[in-house]
C-alpha cells in the first residue's frame, strides 16, 4: 500500500516536470498563457495518453483524475508568473526530468505488461511513454523533437522498460524490479549529461539525393 | 426532439466553418485538391474525434455518420473552386467560426458530462472539442497553432464550457443552460475580436537561455 | 488460407517499404539512430493505428503483433546502416512503395467494411491507413507532408479503396476484388509518377489575404 503511495507520487513528480519542460518551450515561443499551459499539459501527458489509447484503457488516467489535470497547470502557471524560479532551478530541473523519464518508463512497461502485450510491446510502450509528451511539446511549436536526435535520452528509457521486462520474464518481485530499472534509466541519463555521450547520427545525405 | 435537430443542424454548421478554415490554410499553402480537402476535414473533425478517442466513444461520429463526412468535402470543394465567395464572405466566416466554436464547446463539455467525466475533465474536453480541429489544421501547414498565441480564442471556449459545467452541478435544465454558454462563448469571442483582447503573452526568455 | 497468408506477405512488405521511406527521411533530417527507428515505426505503422483506433480495434495489430515491430526496426538499421544499398535500390524503393500503398488501402478498407462502416467511412479509412504513415513521418521532421502537395498519391488510393467498396456493395469475392483494386492503386501510382500527372493546384491567394 505505502509502495502504492510512492509510486503514485512519483508519477506526479513526473508529471509535473515534465509539465515544467512543456511550459518552458511555451514562455521560449512567447505563446499567450493559453498556450503555455495546453503545453504544459501536452509535455506531460500525451506520452500516458497515447498509451491508454493504444492499449484500450479507457478513459485515460491523464482525463479522469483530477491530480493529473491540476499538477500540469500548477506547473504551467509557476513557469509563466516566476520564470526566474525556473531558470534558478533549472539543473534542478534536469534532475527532476531526468527522474520523471525513468518513472514514466517503468509504469508506463508495467502498465503494459498488465494488459498482457508481447515483452517487445511493453518495451515500446513503456519508450513511448517516456518520450510521447516530449515529442508533442515539440511538435506544437514547430521543431523536429529533440528526442530524436539528442544524446542518450531514449536509450536510457529503452534500458529502463527492458530491465521491467526482463523482471517480469524471470518472475522477480515487482516493487525492487520497478526501483532498480528506474534507478539505472535515471542513472543512465544523468550519465550520459554528463558525459556528453550521443548516438550515432546518420551521415549527410549525398548532394544528389533527390 | 425539436431542440436535437436543432444541436445536429448547428453542429453541423460549425463543422462547416471549421473546414472552410481548414480548406482555406489549404489553399493558402498552395496545396492541391487532394490536400485542401484534407484540411478541411481536419480542421473540422480532429477536435470531436479526438475526444471521442479520449472518452471511449468508438467509432467516433465523425466517421460513422455521413453528413459529418460530407460537409467538410463540400466546404473544401467551395473553397477551391470558388475562393471568392469565401473573401466576400471573409466576415461572415470570422461570425460562423465563432459560432462554431461556441457549439462545439458546449456540445463537447455536454457530451463529456453525459460519459461521467469530473468537471475540470468536461471542461478540458469541451475546450478540445472547439480548438483541437484548428490545432491539427496548422500543425498540417507547419505553423504553431494561432490558438496558443491568439486573442481570447480558447478563454471564451473556456467560459462556455465552464457555464455548461456549472448548469449541470446546479441541476438546471441543460438546453437553456447551453444556449446561455454557448451565446457567452460566442460573445466573448466577438468581443474580443473587436476589442483585440489577448491574453498576457510569456516575457522573452534571456538571451542566456539554454 | 494460402490467399490470407498472401495477404499477409504483402502487408508486411508495405510496411517495409514504408519504414523504409521513414528512414530515408530520418537520415535526410540527419537525426541520430533513435530518431531514425521512430521515423520508420511511425511511417509504418502510424495509418493503421490510427485506422485501429478510429474502429475500436484495440490493441491495434502494430503493437501486438510481434511482426510489425521488428520489421520497420530493420528497415530503420538497413537505410541508417548501409544506405547505399536504399540508393542502388532507389527505383524498386518507388515500386515497392506504390505497392505498399495499394495493399495498405485494400486491407484497410477491408478491415472498415468488416467492422460494418458506410461505404463512405470505409473509403476514408482505406485512404487513411495509406497515407496516415507518411503524415505523420513529415509532420515528425516538420515538413508539410508530401502528400497534401504532390502527385496523384492520394487519388490512386481513392480509386483502389473505392473498388474494394464497389466489390463490396455488388457482393463480389473479396479475394479477385481486393487483387483488382490493389493493382488498380499500383498502376495509377507508376503511371501518375511516369507521366508527372498531378492534382489541380490551389490558385495562390491575393497579396491582400488577411
Amino acid at each position: 500500500m505505502q509502495i502504492q503511495t510512492l509510486l503514485v507520487a512519483l508519477d506526479l513528480i513526473g508529471t509535473f516536470v515534465f509539465a515544467l519542460s512543456g511550459a518552458v518551450a511555451g514562455v521560449k515561443h512567447q505563446l499567450d498563457i493559453f498556450g503555455v499551459l495546453v503545453l504544459s499539459f501536452a509535455a506531460a501527458t500525451a506520452g500516458g495518453l497515447t498509451r491508454d489509447l493504444l492499449i484500450g484503457a479507457v478513459p485515460p488516467a491523464a482525463i479522469s483524475n483530477l491530480p493529473y489535470i491540476i499538477v500540469p497547470v500548477l506547473a504551467g502557471l509557476v513557469v509563466f508568473w516566476a520564470p526566474g524560479i525556473v531558470r534558478r532551478l533549472r539543473h534542478a530541473v534536469v534532475l527532476f526530468d531526468a527522474a520523471g523519464l525513468a518513472l514514466f518508463e517503468v509504469s508506463g512497461t508495467q502498465k503494459a505488461l498488465t494488459f498482457d502485450f508481447n515483452p517487445l510491446a511493453a518495451v515500446l510502450l513503456g519508450v513511448l511513454t517516456g518520450i510521447g509528451g516530449g515529442i508533442v511539446r515539440d511538435m506544437l511549436v514547430n521543431e523536429v523533437p529533440t528526442v530524436l536526435r539528442r544524446e542518450l535520452y531514449a536509450v536510457a528509457g529503452l534500458a529502463g522498460a527492458a530491465v521491467v521486462v526482463l523482471g517480469d520474464w524471470l518472475r522477480l518481485p515487482p516493487a525492487p524490479v520497478a526501483a532498480a530499472a528506474a534507478l539505472l534509466c535515471f542513472g543512465l541519463r544523468l550519465v550520459a549529461i554528463w558525459r556528453k555521450w550521443h548516438l550515432p547520427i546518420a551521415e549527410p545525405p549525398p548532394p544528389s539525393n533527390p
